[in-house]
């Protein structure tokens, strides 16, 4: 599968595959600046925080390719930043990954060099995300048993990252060592991505994949038909608190209740050393239309409110594993983020 | 609000206000037979199990009324009551009207008598699930704290019922007499029967009323934004059980995590006494298509397989109070339906 996150080195520009058409149809939008790269990050025509941060560091490179023209370069290039940063509030890697380019830019002596720098970083941090991935999918495949029956939230497949997935990938991993018996995928409202993008990941794959609204997740567990949850993070604090899709905690409770492992993927530049706690993540709160679509509606009815949180925070106490790719924290023993298995 | 189950009795047939073209535009279809009603109810243009024993009522009255003019007339009538009271295996309402108004055709001498007999009764059902409502609106205004913020699940509304509603009685009850601070509504995937009727019918009200997706009322309930859930039910079991909406489940279980009762509110006949345990209803599953439609696809993309359960069961320990008309029973403090407060 070409990566949905495509950088054209001979055009100069940014190819994304826009993920609100799937699985209807595949279109690639072709980003020339770096604005455009912000508002296909903040249109969701990319998502997952590990793609984002991906796009964003390609996008950073359109910003110091249109900025070295400037007059001041460095200045034009740190406005650039900024409305790249501001394109979503919530995912650490859009963050992470401007700031990394801002350093490189920094550290160097003229706008060309830059160009180069920036260039080369954004490439690594693809390559990085790919096999930080695999990294994951080996080590999370290790705490299913031989058939596990899964149940995954959201979209954290190849579609969300540089490739193979966070949650997905270890997944795709069980799945290929022959462990899996098969995965519920939650539609994830408002937005589909469970519907739209994980079942279609998953079905060209050919891994046995179950669709079911998201409030069907808790009684799917009680029947007896879920032996893990498998979900990826947006952003984790220093104790092991969560931020990931809406839903999320919904998910961890009724795991909890039924005696089911509650498993984190995600890359480690997805914890934020400068949290401690959950209550310090500032929470997206997106258009209310994302959800009155569905009813055929333009927007609510006269009279009627909206809240559409797009994610929320679980607590570390919930959260039976975190796997990244530098190893197995257990946040629910109380150890916060401390790797306690598969260091590399 | 004229009830959206209308028997028209100069015409001879029922008029039925189709839920699924809400809010959109108010349609209304009229059934002249009991086959239409059958289709009716198994289509979801009407819904809500108190909603459905009444029209299941009406439909039986039209049963008879088709029925009479043939040399069986008993044999007749029993095929169309079979073939309504197969329209939807969970509501106990439906069977519950049905068996009312076999009883009353057999009782009867002629297949004019009998006409009559079933009239009547489908009046005085209609009517006492009005009257029991406005009962249990009173009954369980009560557990509602002034300054209460009320979650609520799926539509149980004046849509749902023949009139005032169940859950929603009690919230219009509770409003009524100024205890209430404002109402969250799921829009319970995938009908979306709070965001299409719930927040209709509160809003026309004038009762403060926000929607959210399913999968974010447990979020709700740890920002400190939910005090008490009341939903209503499907069929409650002796021990006190209860089937309703998928997704019921998961709001008892981030109910019990966070201190916050979960309220039931049901017409007395909701009770199965047939039934001891949960784990004897038959629940419903159902197309498909239902949940893809969101996506703007007609089924299940293929190799991608889906689950639509329509109801799920919450277990008594989970239950603070099931509130009827005939009093408040507590399942959680292990009495089953045991009617502890409020008996006439």
């Amino acid at each position: 599968m070409r990566s949905p996150v495509s950088w054209q080195a001979d055009s100069g520009q940014l190819e994304l595959l826009d993920q609100r058409q799937l699985p209807a149809s595949e279109q690639w939008l072709a980003c020339r600046d770096s604005e455009a790269v912000a508002d296909a990050i903040r249109d969701m025509v990319v998502r997952g925080a590990p793609a984002i941060g991906i796009a964003a560091a390609w996008g950073a490179v359109l910003a110091i390719r249109a900025a070295s023209g400037e007059q001041d370069w460095r200045q034009a290039f740190e406005g650039r930043l900024e409305h790249l940063a501001a394109a979503r509030p919530t995912a650490v890697n859009l963050t992470w990954a401007v700031a990394r380019m801002r350093e490189k830019a920094a550290a160097s002596e003229s706008p060309e060099a830059a160009m180069i720098a920036c260039e080369t970083l954004a490439a690594d941090i693809e390559a990085d995300d790919l096999a930080a991935n695999r990294r994951i999918g080996e080590l999370g495949s290790r705490l299913l048993p031989a058939g596990t029956r899964v149940l995954t939230h959201c979209n954290t497949g190849a579609l969300a990252t540089g490739g193979h997935g966070t949650a997905l990938g270890i997944i795709r991993t069980a799945w290929e060592q022959g462990g899996l018996t098969g995965v519920i995928a939650t539609e994830t409202r408002p937005w589909l991505q469970g519907a739209r993008l994980t079942s279609w990941e998953l079905a060209r794959d050919g891994i046995p994949v179950t669709v079911i609204v998201d409030s069907a997740a808790a009684w799917m567990m009680r029947t007896g038909e879920v032996d893990a949850v498998v979900i990826g993070a947006d952003r984790i604090t220093r104790r092991g608190d969560v931020a990931n899709k809406i839903g999320s905690y919904a998910l961890a409770l009724a795991a909890q209740a039924h005696g089911i492992p509650f498993i984190v993927a995600a890359p480690s530049s997805t914890v934020d050393s400068n949290l401690e706690d959950g209550n310090d993540i500032e929470i997206e709160d997106r258009d209310p239309a994302e959800i009155w679509r569905a009813t055929g509606l333009e927007g609510a009815p006269e009279g009627v409110q909206t809240r559409n949180p797009a994610f929320d925070v679980t607590p570390a106490e919930l959260v039976a594993a975190i796997v990244t790719e530098q190893g197995v924290a257990s946040p629910a023993s109380g150890r916060g983020m401390a790797i306690l298995e598969g260091a590399a």
